[in-house]
């Protein structure tokens, strides 16, 4: 099970040098969640984790929002060629009472949205509906603050000093503590990973928390952050268009362009405070 | 259509200093791929070069690789809120005889896959058929025009300047000449806008020539660049265990880590010369 790294040769040239070795690389891997026994999604991921990465990503389809709602998490136990388990299936089974996640939704989308609407129906289609209200939420954070948080992800992640090849996603409470740092080859997954490890510690909606993400604020992220309940979202990269317009209709606090002692805030700004209102607060 | 760039408002943090003034922000939109009338797939990307994009995925799902097999492609003409056109639906239409993508190949492997295969028949459903070898593609490359490649990548990168939210993709010769260069929110989407654009120029495949990309090297790019035929993959970052499997498999030569004056290669080294050799050459 211990599948995130995995060793390849590699030629390595620098000018004239010409080196060979073995080189440690991120494991990236389908993992097919499935509902019930059927199908659902198949993303590729780093492995590991994979029972929070197939929890946050019910939780991002709005499927479930309780811990209680999955009444088991098990791998099938099909097998590679090698024989062995290739743990790159996961099937969920719902509590009693809780709807599953509808195939003839896409389909029906696929098959039935008229071009009139066709903008539109495409911008619901990948939106989902949420289940929190995030925009009373009244944390506020110092400036100082989150961008202390890069360098607090950066340290965290053991995986990606040997591969340089992960992204991770950081869940902080206002004070700055680290609640849970995941990482994988996507980016989705890691904040599925972060979302799922808060479902299954039943901390949903995540009221007054700050995730921290490596890369860009898409319109994904900032959709998985808003059904998490999650009030700020920072990242260290830009956000895109979407996104800023996605948190501003959800009351979130979008952050991009951490670096160094600045950020920008996209929205929701008056929960993010000049380092200089905190020491004089 | 110039929608590739929006305008947000944005309070900048830097220490004690609050500034409030706009900021450009890459754009996210969803595109839905039509064939025939009939939905695809949805991608979140940035607008501009939507033909391309969209016949770049064809390629890379094996359904064309002649600029003949498209008979047309045009905007549904489906209206936003505005009353404008969203741009945001393309339908494709085949020439006669080329087959469409037929939905029911997903469907089924949704719906009948048995666990006793099921590692495998994931890998296999996020693999497509390739239509080209590209293990024989004798083309040849030093490492110094490798890593001059990022740089130039950089200063055909446009709207990465105004906004540091974009991946690029760009196609190079083996000496080093720019063929094509696209820019989108999304890498996939950037590659299939460069194998879009060859596809329509009648390039394929693209024997010879370098792919160079700003991100990391996953699975799906290296599948995307097989598919076109591509003999050489070079990211700026690192590639996953999964991608050094797919271009070994293909014969591909995948290099990472191209910074500075170093690079590594993964796969296919013999297609990379030390500056050295090609010095006294």
């Amino acid at each position: 099970m211990s599948r995130v790294t995995a060793r390849r040769p590699v030629v390595r040239l620098r000018g004239e040098h010409r080196t060979e070795r073995p080189d440690t690389l991120v494991v990236e891997e389908p993992l097919e969640i499935r509902v019930g026994g059927r199908a659902l999604a198949v993303t590729m991921r780093t492995p590991g984790d994979d029972m929070d990465l197939a929890a946050g990503f019910l939780v991002s389809e709005g499927v479930v929002t309780k811990p209680e709602h999955l009444s088991s998490m098990r791998f099938c136990d099909g097998a590679g060629e090698d024989g062995l388990n290739t743990y790159n299936v996961l099937d969920l089974t719902l509590a009693p009472g809780v709807a599953a996640p509808d195939p003839s939704v896409e389909r029906a989308f696929y098959t039935t949205s008229s071009c009139g609407v066709c903008g539109k129906a495409s911008l619901d289609a990948v939106r989902t509906s949420t289940a929190y209200a995030v925009a009373d939420d009244p944390v506020q954070v110092t400036a100082g603050l989150v961008t202390s948080l890069p360098d607090a992800l950066r340290a965290a992640q053991k995986v990606f000093d040997r591969t340089g090849g992960l992204h991770a996603a950081g869940l902080f409470t206002a004070e700055g503590r680290m609640l849970c740092m995941r990482e994988d080859v996507g980016r989705h997954n890691a904040v599925d990973k972060v979302v799922g490890w808060a479902l299954t510690h039943d901390l949903l909606p995540l009221r007054g928390t700050v995730l921290m993400v490596s890369g860009r604020a898409s319109f994904e992220l900032t959709q998985k952050a808003w059904m998490a309940g999650i009030p700020v979202l920072a990242a260290v990269s830009a956000p895109s268009s979407l996104a800023v317009d996605l948190a501003e209709e959800a009351g979130m606090t979008l952050i991009g362009f951490v670096r160094g002692d600045g950020l920008n805030v996209y929205t929701g700004s008056s929960r993010v405070l000049e380092d200089a209102t905190a020491v004089g607060a």
